[in-house]
């Protein structure tokens, strides 16, 4: 591939000795993580490592990192005193005069972590503990822990969800409310791409610097498919990978004291469907569980039509799950605030522990993996008259699966081979879907190149 | 029981919320641990719970806590935000003005933390990861790295063993060795009781304070029969409760980066006979292991036997595994220190991690429990001709035997049913074993009520 | 003044307790410093407090925070316990939720701090000690000490100067510097206001968190004339306002280990001049001091007129002081670890502290306050044939007079009343002066509202 | 001298950095400190660094350690980098392998340091300010400020006063009640030589490390003349100097916030009087100040005729000021905790600091030095009729004159050249003091070479 080799990048080798976490296994340990990384999960690992290694310089296309670093490759070797990664065409933006950056390093541990734990703690021979929706929590929980993530502290973690390409004012506005959540203490989870998942954490650095905070936490959590496409951002200080997008989310519900919704494209409507569909089930209804969309002035359509994409699916009910706050960050900060200090309040109530929600309701088909093949795809029923939060999780489906078709290297093959999803659903539905994807593109909101031809076909 | 009641002393009750490492449990593992604690488990943990909540007070009886403290239970339980424990008419001694001695509480956690490690990773639908050697080195490893024994920095952990009930002299000089070893920078791990296992301890910890040395480490190894019998001392700031002896003895030697044996009894004979064994394998010919016996003047003959006595059966070149040092604290800590250092040097050249000794061979059988009944201390083959190793595996059975047989309930128990134990071998070996034990007893080094009778019978 | 009223921004009163060096005094010395922020001291504490409380809203009128705050104060309490600050219509920017930001609190004890030292310990009666050059040397190690500046660390504090209103590329490449010094683990001391002096510490509040360093140091060093125009940028973790311009160049001068010279306009072009002549002197001239100055390719003009205006008037040897750097961040960082290196081996070699570099020569015409009079200004003397590091301070002196005459009260003021600055000197030198500061005009590196009407006139 | 050449202990040379205070002086500081250390104060420090660098090996003879290291010497260096120490014939004890004891180090330091604030700080030239209480006050407060010694946090600390060569079951009493006040939390200040002054601080070690303590703090208080007989005790971790034995008083009174007196001689007698003698100061009729006098029960005696004295001498109204508790650690500590609790209550009602007592009136005549010539120990009135603080002043005069008589070299030397004092009192009261100096020698409370021979007269 000559052209690749024309546009490749400066690169170099290197020796890492990994520390926190990985530096006291033991010799079968290290052993299994060897085999894992050599076996069926090194593609993955190359993938990720890569992404993490290119950490700040985001591009959309997941064939971009791969195709600029062609012969980038990772070994895990094995040590009597514990692992050793080897980097090999690594890209030279990661390194300082021949050292690796050390928050790049620890975000190559932590993938090496997580995807050694998938590959052993959640291997083929547990697979049976996955089929329960207990065993689905545990196994986020256990996730969760073994990357530190859980930690006895008070109530203060914001998740930010939003779109990774969105405009200057819009990302501006990210940062200003990221500031005035630190201003007040709170820490940033995202899901560690740029623009949405960036602005946030920025701000908050600065608000957490003029309140002199040390042991702030940036968390980044994500999953395979998406870190390829979103490397994290350089301020993430804690990143975790889980298997798949319905862990991940679940990830995002279990240890966020709040979600803050800023505008996005399709993958942040399936992240709200998602979030509704479970504070709708009716186990959840009492539960306290802040849930913010707000935008800058410019972002307010958007708003406006999740709004009414929203009440004409899921009701009118379903809106009083969230707020919509327009153009100011002070405002949204200090609700966000107030409906955390109501969560701690409620733990404390339910002895509930304050890191992990275990009194959250995630119904297993919220928890199962959604493939979106084009018979799954098919199989959705966006109809009225079922109950909300069944509703809410087809609905959910249907954005994943566009998302894929859209972004993804697995979706974007199949559209490529067997042409568009075809989604079946009541016609007033399909349209209000219709319509809010085409108010996306021509909010550009969706990433295209040329012009957008949907992954998918309405069947009425 | 109205003879107990009158010797009861001052009890309360509390409630106490565990920190560190019990703190962030999911809640099957809350569960699974209320279950093992209320189970089988139960009888245990309220031994092991009782011992810690008495640490201070030793006496070499393990029926004393117990009576004194007839009614002393412990619950744990499960609350959605953790594990609680409950203590019922416990020993007061381990309160101020009502609240739990935060160190107390500490080992409280140890003892809980270890036997639901044991009750759950090693219970019995794990038994085939325990037939082989490598699957009980990776036991070890596991309940150490649970407890945070295990930590990545340089090596300079000195295991001190050596009798629990010794003369005031010979105990100041194990205060005297342990300020030495502290002022060299050196941390101690001990079996934990008092005596020898307390003295080392005692002079590290104001060595240390004059060298301003925070982070130290007291680390105290024990086991379920032994720690009913030996509280650890106040000292101790790292507790493990290994399941069983040979467990307990395998820690010592893989995380110990050298070894002092200070005068005792039996028990102590059992341990340098045990690590004798192992540094006579072929196997570890090459393997640098600092192994000094010291004491006091005045216990020149106690080590001149053991001396003569391992020449006879392990023959001379055994003798070049260990140094005798008489009187000299500052010669103990200087050669321990360089020993340590070629320890050092050997796993930075072997590539061996320095928190734990996974080079060191220790065959199978001297990690299978042994347990001293009439029948198994029958078949020991105390005879020359045999390889130093297996015979010396031997040898330390017939001590553990005896130990049990003078000190352990159970084995106490044994000998008052069928009889003293019946000990086969070699007319001039059983002669010289017989010899060791009656100086024992003369030297007082064998806590016996009364007259000594012995607890076993040569037959040669 | 009516039209104030309507410009007024929201305000808030506060009560703050010091810590940190203010909260341990003796009555005799709390009683000091209220009388000394009650009496003369009161105006320059008012004017200083308010820029710090205004932190992060730079404005280059002096008089635009007193105009937006008119009725602001603040008084210095005595309390038995300690020293209390109460704030009165203090801008509300620097609190959230009715609580003063702790880096805003940090910043207003630096400025009661350093105002109370230097009226109490460089007050009248000291007089005397100020009028040798080791006398103010002396008063310059008491204040940074006093201000906890001063610790025994390995040299890594990079001093960058520049101008505080630059272009935006200009901006972000100061920023990309920062970025690079931090990479490489320096810390960043500036004049603290915007501009060249906020993004170098932006850069490497970024570098430094990749690099997960803690304890980093963005130290800002302001006099009471500057502060009040320039707001300390909110990075700023240590703040020390020295008493006078000549005191903060020395700071400058003896605290960093290299200097980096940004683009700026002629208070730039004055700290050159003063750096150059110190440099310049036969005391000096062993001594190594890493100097670079810098910019994007759109900056080299200014550079090129600058290293002209040098080599016209101090002659080609002077230039070889410093190097000029275009448009390579990375060369930058690398050439100034570099020097810092050899900086800190000479230090070794010489015995000199880290901390302060005793060693450097400065004259004491180089230290007295230079008040920019009238008179004081047709003094000065720039022609060729005087030694260099005499007709550097004079042309320092100059510069100074004319950054007065421009943008300080003090000096707009007099120039209002009587008229240029009248400067002699020789022909091609004023030339040179007069076309470098025209230049900078076109540039628009001069501030100056409606037409450049110069503050002096040259007399040749 | 022979004698002492064979003698002699083993000794070393070294080079030693100071850190901590030391490192960042000026140069004009490093310079005055050389050049104190070197003239006039040589000899006194030389003194002072022998008794710390002989840390822990007591002995109360001054002159013993003079005689062990005949040729020891300690010279002050300057270097640009900062203080040099070159010690010269230092006790080996002090030294392990080589290096010096890091604590060890630190009280060195320490000397160094104190010895140089008063030579600097309150040398002649500052003489006027010393001839005012609130002077004296303040220079008290400069030393302890300069020490580190106070710092703003609750208050917790419990002043020991008592003898530094008691019977073994009055030093375990010691060892025990430091013991329960360390498990209530609190700090140990003594004077920091052997007995009363160690057993508190050993107790209180082990509670702290039972309680998980740290930051724990173990002060000794002491001054010149004292510091050569009693070196300090190895726990110890924070010392200051007192330039007098005044000044050392009045530092414990501010810093304590309660004090316990345990059994000792003349000496603690000294201390008792000057403390009552300020407590019963009308001005201080209000403060909150606990005073426990406590021993085991064979010390009932000695506290028994204390009590009887002061009944006698300043009357029942004094008893009131103090409670006597025999044989009860745990009330001792339960009292003293539930003291300073009230301690605490009234600082912050009266707004006054929590680490300085500066509202307890020290009448100036409790603050100038005592020199106890024949002139001046013939001026006392002990005669009853005057204020009681006036005559406790004087009776504690007359202890300190008898102290220096018995113990201190100055005292002795006078006592052999001129004979004993002569004290002029009141019949009743004469015998009364009498009486309790002879059954403190019935007791072995003053340490006497041969037969016990007054240093004074009873003239009535």
């Amino acid at each position: 591939m000559s052209e690749t080799a024309s546009r490749a990048l400066p690169v170099q080798d290197a020796r890492i000795y990994p520390r926190g976490g990985l530096d006291v296994l033991s010799r079968a340990e290290v052993a299994r993580l060897r085999d894992a990384s050599a076996g069926g999960m090194h593609e993955l690992l190359r993938r990720c490592a890569l992404a993490v290694l290119t950490s700040g310089s985001a591009s959309d296309d997941p064939r971009a990192a791969r195709d600029l670093y062609p012969d980038f490759d990772i070994q895990v070797l094995q040590q009597d005193r514990g692992v050793r990664i080897d980097l090999i065409n690594a890209p030279a933006m990661a390194f300082v005069d021949g050292e690796i950056i050390r928050g790049v390093a620890e975000l190559l541990f932590a993938v090496v972590r997580d995807l050694a734990y998938t590959a052993i703690e959640l291997g083929p021979e547990y697979a049976a503990d996955l089929e329960s929706s207990a065993g689905i929590t545990n196994a986020v929980f256990g996730l969760l822990r073994n990357a530190r993530i859980l930690r006895p502290s008070d109530p203060n973690l914001v998740v930010c969800w939003g779109g990774h390409s969105i405009s200057r004012d819009e990302y501006l506005y990210t940062k200003q409310v990221g500031y005035e959540l630190g201003l007040r203490g709170l820490d940033i989870c995202t899901g560690c791409g740029p623009g949405a998942m960036k602005g946030p954490m920025k701000g908050a650095t600065i608000a957490h610097a003029k309140q002199r905070r040390s042991r702030t936490r940036y968390i980044g959590v994500t999953e395979p498919g998406i870190i390829a496409a979103e490397s994290p951002n350089p301020i993430v200080n804690h990143l975790v990978i889980m298997p798949d997008i319905e862990k991940r989310l679940e990830a995002f519900v279990r240890i966020g004291h709040g979600i803050i919704v800023f505008p996005g494209g399709v993958g942040t409507a399936e992240e709200i469907l998602y979030l509704l569909g479970i504070l709708l089930h009716p186990d959840n209804a009492d539960l306290p569980f802040p849930l913010i969309l707000t935008g800058p002035t410019i972002a307010a359509p958007y708003f406006e039509q999740i709004d009414r994409f929203i009440r004409l699916t899921l009701g009118d009910a379903a809106a009083e799950r969230y707020e919509i706050v327009i153009g100011d960050p002070v405002a949204v900060a200090k609700k966000m605030g107030a409906g955390i200090h109501r969560v701690r309040e409620y733990r404390i109530e339910q002895k509930d522990s304050f890191f992990f929600n275990w009194a959250i309701q995630i119904p297993e088909d919220y928890q199962q993996p959604f493939v979106p093949s084009h018979e799954a795809m098919a199989a959705l029923q966006l109809r009225p008259g079922r109950a909300v939060h069944d509703l809410a999780a087809d609905l959910r489906r249907a954005f994943s699966g566009i998302v894929a078709g859209n972004v993804k290297e697995d979706g974007m093959r199949r559209i490529e081979e067997f042409g568009p999803f075809e989604i079946h659903g009541e016609p007033a539905m399909m349209q209000a879907l219709d319509a809010l994807l085409r108010a996306f593109v021509e909010q550009r909101r969706m990433k295209i190149a040329g012009e957008y031809r949907p992954c998918y076909r309405v069947v009425t």
